[in-house]
């Protein structure tokens, strides 16, 4: 008998129990979950005595910025899987708002081919919706292997480059303003015929931009002033007409970057009138709030905004009772001159993808959520929802050997300089966490370990 | 002793409660309700033996199409305030969107000196809402007397007339195109502050526009195409973006013309959250649907469009539950040419103003509802939502002697040639009723009796 | 013309609305009610200027003690009767558990006649339900003139003289233990096919029984030990089984004396359903709690208990929303001697029937709750639910004069020696109250005025 | 390496997820769970290609009706053992109705000796609770091993003998009656105390009673009278009060044989609270309904009864959203000449240990239900309920390697003479059904397999 790899001693996780076990892997799948030791060699022996193993981590929401045609200087995909690999992920979903977009079949492969080479961990590919601009297109590009869809409600669109600008003006030069209810809704309709799920980020733009105009009429410059600017509101206003619209249309919606109280109140209500809505959110909203902006600044500026404390607790409760399905790090980084500039001027998104699952472990010996429902949140759930269970998701014999090993007592101290992405920024510097990834093993291999990537690139496209 | 007028034997009616009753008037109030006979002369004596004496009906929804710079062949005030008189109304509210528009208190006055000398009962006026071009002219507005105002959603406006345009195209000139949500936000915003209601036409052009461009695309000419291009989702989301607005801004919204079940849910679970949302509904939208247009073909084409019979009937338990707490008739002519155009070329719109009241005392007589409800909803419930109660909508001594007399038994057959608006069209064309009005007193003057104007005009401008 | 009585420059009171009025009244009824003044003789004029004038007010639960074998030293019909007009009362209900009880027609008979000549305000009788002991009885009982009828859930009866008993022990002679829930059920039944109202004291004898002789062990002695010996689950689990078999009997139940918070919310999610649910809370319910035990000691004693200050607020709350759609005294008068007794030996009753429009007048002033809610609560309802409305129960032409003159502004201090009860005892002792009853007006005749009677007795017995 | 069975090629089912899988066995214990083979010798190997292997499935309630005083000629503990085995159960949790009843520790241990040599599966016992006569035994019996308690609701008990007595009269001797609701809320509150889950038969006594003396009198014999006698109130009102008494005094509350609709609302509404209140239904309220009484005659009498069709429905619906977390038989054999009489002389009670899972297999092919509920409702959820979990209910390393093998293509006929039961009787005779266990292993060993015994007793005590 020969084995792969063994990982011994463990105490296993999904999303219903914990027990004490070995997993034995043969050619990249569990090929045995034992309590006791099987005989044979094993060509590597992890011994995880002290660990929970985790059914690998999945990042759904992960900016690495690189398209085809070009790389930016906040990231890449390179350090964007390296990040996510020490950071305990084994699969992550980039988004497809690069150049060029992910907005056709061709485009899709193309990326295939330019990240697979770069990746250290799985990886699956966002396509976008343009409404009109690429309508046609969404069928090939599902069968293709888009994971699943996204629209950016409220960006307009360069109809040269069919990149999204935000903060639209009639004046802009070859531009199309933000799609019109209408075509929102034909967008809703033709990826409910690929079956695929549809992602929002919910914002009323022209809400914001007239109560931002307003807010700087008033010369307030302040936090508050910004959060009235992109209130609630905004958020409640665009995930209820997609919730309307994805009832009418039977399409798969999930939103993205749940940050209100209102939010997660709209979709408890259509959860529990049975239609097919998922929601995230991320850790910055779950330990950050509007008190925190003195001591961070532009640090902790994003879109849609870190709120109150009032939205906080509602996240959490949203995540506890299975109201959001599912976590997500939001990854998108800008460099730190940029995220110097004051609060009007920097650009919004923060670094995430190596934080998320120290910063979530934190979470969960303080008590605030169970490892059984983290295995959910970040493993089970991401993959059912988009088609990848029990393939990836789960622990089970036959299945990927995606597994990411966690030391629950381990205390580390978030510090950018040890942060693996491009740009080395962080809200979160200085930050005393317990509890903290050590190995990261994508089918089979052990590609990060103890904060270090161990070997090279080895990470697949995968789709549903 | 010297009466007025006396309406001797009635059963009077109100909104709880049902008795024998005398009314006597002085100086255009109610002087005293007795059981008995008092003694003292009376310039007028009806006797209402048989007959239910209601609190004068008020309707808030009509078009009577006059502006001080012209009337309309469809129709002008001195006929529809005719009609109203017939109709068994004594107070009429007239909708803004007129030329010139009632958007600044300047054309408010003038439109009161117009309409005062034609007006058979008394009348109020709607201010409009046209965004950035009148939002500093609200509060003058409003303290010129403007009942409520009115936001014509999804309506472009011509710059130069102020006219609304539907069907608005980027080609048209002289246009600003429908205002978005930031802007509408604001409307929101400003109205609250006159604390006045704001009143909406709920559909949502956009997905409206879409849809009809798809349907029109396939070729389909039948009613089922024309829902299917103006669906319940086009109001249920216009509804829904309007109570989150409402509630946020503290705005007192009432949604015009009810016509499908997800807006009278919607309004369900606004009120029961203690929001200040009103709604009303037409009797087009209660006594036909889309089973009646191969009968009927464009004489029900009507904005939000007649729907289905599981529409009808969550509209029917909306008043009875209390969810929609006014009937409007929302008179809208056209003149007969026009609405013997074809299902997408006529003008949508239906002549009412006249046939509300025997309709809904035929429904009376059905069992639909109670005589005390209909009190509410024509009476009590519209003169409390905008400020009138008790002085209009109640019976009680010392308000205003404005009443209606109704024959419960009386059959009556709707005839267009009956009718008293400048065009007589209607989709009730030899419908066979039963209950009438009989007469109409304002301020303690006969008006109308028997299906005939008594006298000449002398309706008052009223306001809260 | 000569009028009876004129009630003129009063400010009138209903469910509804408040407006200035004079009444005019003759044989007995309301024959106008006018805004001017009207011709003709007054034999009595009563100046109302800055006085409200309700329909007269009704007490649905008294106890006047006395039955045709024997009064009591602790009240009897003439006084209570006399209280009641002085507290602004024009109508009360009085219980059924005196000797002999009103059990049968006969007994009910004997009643009327005992009772009319004592009776300074009209009055009607409670018929008693003793399971298959007078179940024959019910119907006869009921044609006779019973209002309604009452089950004391978990009373014995002596079967000689068919008083109730609390406290039933098996060693007690010539009695029989609390009905089963299958005779009460059968009672559900017997009472649904009157027609009448069911009311119930609902508390679970047997779970009080054991609990308060645990508490006896624990040799606790303070209010705290009392309230564990009859928790609130006591009140739930009774209210909920009576609930049950009302919807399945389809008999109209009336829970009395509501004092928990549990209690409201299975009244509230019972009417909601649609269910002929009523309840009623009594003013020491909303003016005491827990905390007064110290300064009240067992003056404060009654059944079921007063509770926490949760409860209390959740009853005001029941009141406001129409829960609870009624107020009532439960007028139960002991000696001074007796409630001078220590907690746990004095007997349960507050003597109320006086002090209840005052207190909750004062409640008006504090803003508690509106006058036309009082008007409901103390008129409007009990008149309705009970089949005495329109002719008790509002301010109409042509039914009952009875009305009750309030002077909001008027301050005055409760001391037990002004009260008119056979004994003086109250809670309220020295409690300053603004807003008081000033002038009882039954069937056009004044019986009270300024806290004295004026005139004899002239009360009648009424029946639905 | 040495297994001592290896159970191959299986489809292994869990609560959530099925997949291909062998499972290794080691000491009684799922040593392994791989994909592919693993070296080393096996004594035992079965080779389960085509079929589905469950976590064990346990009966929790089972009257095997033999106590150490005597086993009774309609079944003893090793013929429902022996039955259960061949039946598809690995667990069975026998009811403490017995001579002398599990009422106190040495009741307990002196059964376990009594049941030990004849257990062909593993077993847990069940406490009694009698009220007074043996509360202070509760927490004795409780450490002693007791799996939870039951309460007989509404049963008299002989003080002599402490046997249960059904149709209790007063005239009657050396009985007690059944337990008022003091006493029962003590024993809920003592239950509570020990931790255990208390365990209800839900049927008001009372109200049967003077029901089904009504019926009696009536003349009416059919199926409608027995239900009108034993109507779904009788089962509303008890689960109703016991979930008082439960969410008060902090018990976990177990509904037993829930059958009518109103018992899945009350159980819904108080999840849906938080409250700890779980339920079960049997195959015979699933399958069978007042419509085939005309068939099958007192073969269908059971207690509480076989209702209407809408209560199945929605007994289905309640298995389905989780309401009713646990399927057992309520195993309660009788001899066939006494299902022989009719239906009011017949005793209640139906077989059913060994064709329950059977006919929820036969369910699973109809699509009512899928193999992942069956596995929650069968194993994993009455293993967490009664804190077994994971040792039973689960497929995981390191706990008893308890296996329910599954061939669901395999038809099979319910014959009466093919049982295994002391007494064959059955309500299922001929039916045709789609899905048979046809291998039960215990701790390892196969006990049963198509449908006979293989070797000898080897069941154990289980206890929490
Ligand atoms: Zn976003
Ligand atoms: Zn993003
Ligand atoms: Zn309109
Ligand atoms: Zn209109
Ligand atoms: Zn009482
Ligand atoms: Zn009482
Ligand atoms: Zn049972
Ligand atoms: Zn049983």
């Amino acid at each position: 008998m020969k084995w792969d790899h063994v990982v011994k001693n463990g105490l296993l996780v999904d999303g219903e129990k914990t027990y004490p076990g070995n997993i034995y892997i043969q050619n990249e799948k569990i090929a045995a979950i034992t309590q006791g030791d099987l005989p044979g060699e094993a060509r590597e022996v992890t011994d995880a005595r002290g660990c929970h193993v985790f059914p690998g981590f999945i990042d759904i929401h992960v900016h690495s910025r690189e398209g085809v045609l070009g790389t930016s200087p906040k990231e890449d995909f390179y350090h964007a899987s390296m990040a996510a690999a020490i950071g305990g992920l084994t699969t992550i979903f980039d988004m497809p708002n690069i150049n060029p977009p992910i907005s056709n079949a061709e485009n899709l492969k193309n990326q295939v081919k330019n990240f697979t080479p770069k990746a250290f961990v799985d990886f699956a590919l966002w396509g976008i919706c343009l409404g009109k601009l690429n309508m046609d297109q969404l069928e090939q590009l599902s069968s293709a292997g888009a994971i699943a869809f996204k629209f950016f409600w409220g960006y307009a669109i360069d109809t040269k480059t069919f990149q999204l600008v935000y903060n639209y003006h009639p004046s802009m030069e070859h531009l199309i303003p933000p799609l019109d209810e209408g075509e929102i809704y034909q967008v809703f309709q033709k990826v409910a015929q690929t079956g695929k799920v549809l992602a929002i980020h919910a914002e009323n733009f022209a809400l914001i931009q007239a109560l931002t105009q307003e807010v700087a009429k008033s010369g307030a410059k302040d936090y508050e002033a910004f959060l009235k600017g992109r209130p609630n509101l905004a958020e409640e206003t665009t995930i209820q007409t997609g919730i309307s619209f994805a009832k009418e249309a039977g399409t798969k919606l999930h939103i993205l970057h749940v940050t209100t109280k209102e939010g997660v109140g709209l979709i408890r209500e259509a959860r529990a009138k049975g239609y097919p809505i998922t929601g995230e959110t991320c850790p910055h909203y779950l330990y950050l709030c509007d008190e925190d902006f003195p001591r961070l600044g532009s640090l902790m500026k994003v879109y849609p905004p870190i709120r109150r404390r009032e939205d906080q607790e509602m996240l959490w409760q949203g995540l506890n009772e299975g109201t959001l399905p599912v976590l997500s790090s939001d990854h998108a980084p800008h460099t730190e001159e940029e995220k110097k500039l004051d609060l009007w001027q920097a650009p919004a998104g923060i670094t995430g993808v190596e934080t998320m699952v120290p910063l979530m472990l934190h979470g969960v010996n303080q008590g605030k959520l169970t490892v059984n429902q983290l295995a959910k949140l970040l493993s089970e759930h991401p993959a059912r929802i988009f088609g990848l269970y029990p393939e990836k998701g789960s622990l089970q014999v036959g299945t990927d050997a995606d597994l990411t090993l966690v030391d629950l007592k381990l205390e580390t101290r978030i510090k950018k300089e040890k942060l693996h992405s491009k740009t080395k920024v962080t809200p979160y510097e200085g930050m005393k966490l317990q509890g903290a990834p050590v190995q990261t093993i994508v089918r089979g291999k052990t590609v990060a370990k103890d904060g270090e990537i161990v070997g090279i690139p080895g990470g697949k496209f995968i789709h549903s």
